[in-house]
This record gives C-alpha cells, sequence and structure tokens, in this order.
C-alpha cells in the first residue's frame, strides 16, 4: 500500500519550492518527514536528484535551513531531497545520548532489541522513501548522494552497496571507517551486536575493498574538525581508493571545523560535482 | 570604561572567520552577544560594514546560521555585524509574548516602567556597539544597514535619524509604519507610553516625511507574506519616497513569505546594492 504523504510547510525559494512532507513509513515503523528542494523546471526533462544524508543529532531541517544549497540546486536545477536520521517518535526506542537512538539511526538495519523494530534506515533509505518519492514527485532516475559526518558515512555506503544506482558520491568530513572508531562501534555493538563481522556491510572502508564497479567519489575534510584525530580519518579511504585506482577526491581544507558553516562553504562544490556527473 | 570583549565561537567560513562574543553592555544593563563575519583580507584598506538587524523572536544567531549572507560577503570583502534584537537575561522584565519583551526590543529608548532599565536598543546600537566595534575591529567608516521585518524597521530608522552614518539602507518585510499596526501599537504603547507624539521618532513613514538628506534604500517584498496586510505596508514608505523624490526601490517578490527562505534568496542582491555604495 502506498504511503500517503501530508505537506506540512511549503516555501519559495531561490525560484524553486522548499517543501516538508509527512508519511507513515511501513519500514520503519512510525512516521517520518522528509524536506525536499525542487527547482523551477528547466526544459521539458524530470530534473535529477542529489540525496543529502545529515548527521548526529540533525532532523530534515538542519541541511534545510543552514546549507544555502538550495541556491546552487535552484542554479543547476537539481532536486534535493533531505531525509531525517532515524526513526523518530514516542514509541520509537531512544538513550539520553547525542550518539545513539532518535538522531542517530547509522543508516543501517539494527537486528538487536530494542532497536529492530524501527531502526530499518537502509530499508528506508534504500527502497522506502526512493520509491515514495519516485512515485509523487516528476524526478529523473539519474541521482546522486550526498552527505555529512554519520550521513557522509551513509552516503559513500548506500552508493558502494548499490553499484549503478547513483552516478556520484560526496561526503563532508564522513566516518568512513565506523567499525573502528567510537561513534561506530558503540552504535553498531547497540544496533548490530557483538559480532563484528555483522558490521563489516556498513563500512565504507571494507565495502571499497570488495568492491567491483567504481563512481566518482568528492570527500572535503576541515583540517580543525575537533572529531578528525578519532572519528574520522578519510586518509583510510584514500589508501584504498588509491589502491584500487578508484575515482576519489580528497581534500582537506585549512581551518575549517566540523559545524555547518563548513558545510556551507564547500556544499556549492559538491553540487557541481554531481551535476558534471549527473548530467554526463 | 571600555567593555571587555570574549570570544564565545569561532568558525572558519568562506575563506573568512564567523565569531561570536559577548561582552557586558553599559547601555543595556546585562550581557549582551554579537555576532560578526570578517572576510579574508582584499588589499590594505579596512573593510567597510554592513549591519543587519533582525526580526522579532530572533538573537544574532538566526540571520548568521540560515542567510547565506556571508558567502557574498566574503566575495564583496564586506564586513557583517549581527546584533542582538534585545536586551538579555533572567534580570530582564520579559513577557510570555513574542511581540514585547525579550526578542522584541524594537530597536528604541523605552521610557516606561518596567522597561526602561533595560530596554534602550536606539543607543546601544546608534552609539555603544559601534564604538565597541570600531576600537576591536579593523573596519572602514564606510557602513550599511540592513534588516528584516522589526529589524527592516530598525535599520531604515536608524539610517534615516543619523544622516550620513550609513551610505545605503536595505530591508526584507520591513514594519515601515509601527506607529499605525498591531506590533508597533502593542511595543510603543508599552515602551514609550500612551502618548503617540512620542512614538514618532521611531516611525520610517514619519521620519522619511521630515527629513532633509536622502539615502539610496532597497526594499524587497513577498507578496505572499502572512503579515503583509496587517503589519508592513511597504507602500506607504513607498508613496512617501515618490512624493519626496527619494531613491527608494520596492520590488513585490511574487510567492515569497515572510521566513528566512525569502531572507536567503534575496540577501545576495541587497549585499550588492550595499557594496556598489559603499565602494562608490
Amino acid at each position: 500500500m502506498a504511503s500517503t504523504l501530508e505537506l506540512l510547510e511549503e516555501h519559495r525559494l531561490f525560484g524553486g519550492w522548499q517543501q516538508r512532507w509527512r508519511h507513515l513509513s511501513s519500514t520503519l515503523n512510525c512516521t517520518m518527514t522528509f524536506s525536499i528542494f525542487l527547482p523551477a523546471p528547466q526544459g521539458e526533462s524530470p530534473p535529477p536528484v542529489v540525496w543529502f544524508l545529515s548527521g548526529l543529532t540533525c532532523t530534515d531541517e538542519n541541511f534545510t535551513t543552514k546549507s544555502g544549497a538550495q541556491r546552487v540546486a535552484a542554479e543547476l536545477g537539481l532536486v534535493l531531497v533531505m531525509p531525517d536520521t532515524s526513526p523518530r517518535g514516542a514509541e520509537v526506542p531512544n538513550e539520553e545520548a547525542y550518539d545513539l537512538g532518535q538522531g542517530a539511526g547509522f543508516y543501517l538495519n539494527a537486528t538487536q532489541a530494542p532497536w529492530a523494530t524501527h531502526f530499518q534506515m537502509y530499508d528506508y533509505l534504500s527502497a522506502e522513501l526512493p520509491a515514495l518519492i519516485a512515485d509523487n514527485f516528476n524526478i529523473s532516475d539519474r541521482q546522486a548522494i550526498a552527505g555529512h559526518s554519520m550521513g557522509g558515512h551513509g552516503a559513500i555506503m548506500l552508493a558502494l552497496r548499490n553499484p549503478g544506482r547513483f552516478v556520484s558520491a560526496s561526503a563532508l568530513a564522513p566516518i568512513v571507517n565506523p567499525c573502528t572508531v567510537p561513534w561506530g562501534e558503540k552504535a553498531f555493538r547497540a544496533y548490530l551486536g557483538d559480532d563484528r563481522q555483522a558490521w563489516l556491510p556498513y563500512d565504507s572502508c571494507w565495502l571499497m575493498r570488495q568492491a567491483t564497479q567504481t563512481l566518482p567519489i568528492l570527500i572535503d575534510q576541515g583540517d580543525s574538525d575537533q572529531f578528525l584525530a578519532d572519528q574520522l580519518h578519510p586518509e583510510r579511504l584514500e589508501e584504498i581508493a588509491i589502491e584500487k585506482n578508484w575515482p576519489l577526491t580528497l581534500r582537506i581544507q585549512p581551518g575549517y571545523d566540523h559545524s555547518y558553516y563548513f558545510i556551507a562553504s564547500f556544499i556549492e562544490d559538491h553540487l557541481r560535482f554531481h551535476a558534471t556527473h549527473l548530467r554526463a
């Protein structure tokens, strides 16, 4: 049965429309919201899509209100889809922690109690939500994916696990090797259990080693990011990319931190990168 | 005695620096914060300044995080100063209303109890804060001023009352005739008392009628703004400008509302307008 979409907000923005929608997710067993930017039509063909996955503590609204991405999307004729970062609601389990539970879904399918009933973000983002968007909006199947921090993990991981689905992937300050860093180890142990073998299909470093089909990847990383040394390690993914001759560009941005100010400063480059591949 | 500035936050942004500062205001008798964007240096001369005054319910952070203005300021070499909208703190009187008390200072000097002790935003913005900024940052005395809604009222009113201080003024969805609209009547009665004569020096329509020295003014107004009919009336200021041959441009933007999405869509035009006059 198709979900019913309920429009919560609509705003004119850069000549296009910023909308926020609510729907009942059968995958997550709860009500979800997502935001979408629809540029003014440019020609006859349906516009390509860039997904943006956000980081810990975010909803669909952080990137929507703070990134300034819609200005560039309007110019380039790109639809932007901004999902939430976890299942939501009073019936959904939570922790008094910013890095586990609501706001911290890690874009995976949980197998452990009490999380498994709702925390199925991998299926939500790889199947239910794309189908819902395709059914309800006039979009192309040319799609790219981007994200920040936990959402950078989500973006690269989803792209690597679904060859051919996205023409390009990009990330700002992504968690590329969650199996070996404190954020990832805490979340994966809670959601997936103690067996580290079960964690590997959500680890971008492991996935890139296994991959047989490449796609272009752009990563920006601030060198004043407070999480760089302990949580992020983009050089590990770069090393694998070099070994495999993978088209990955890692740019270190001097003085930038982990905040939305960093995202705002570089999101234009990411959308232009994706547009080049989406229009190719 | 000079205020001491305490740096609360600093972020690299678009090649410049976004900072948030705290200081004790002797004018407002409380601790205040402001935000400032410093672009990367362009040449030898100190950069000109654009002040941005925000609307009801805002702090110094709303425009800072949502407008995207720093991208354009970085390109044009403009310093942006974002003050708070009222005195703040547990000792500062407040109301359980979004349009009176903290977050709703209306950029005036209150004369009535319990407001007069702290609500001296006109003096704070026309004297104390400009001096503090000039003493602590390398800036030009070429300055312009802009604002949104209540802050659009503040920007135009401050420019009209201080001829020669600003080279240009601009506003998004400003309250131009506060003496005759519900927001203004409620605030002015509380802060200034029942005598409407005392309200006039804070009314841009009245001020423009009295003015003998012009400055260029740009106003943008969305025609889907939910406050347009009852609170804003930009056509009243336009009529006076036409009568007086005043250089005022009022642009009606179809489909846009009162939100930060409207601000984000048009702030670039405002900064380019100011840069033209600041560099002239």
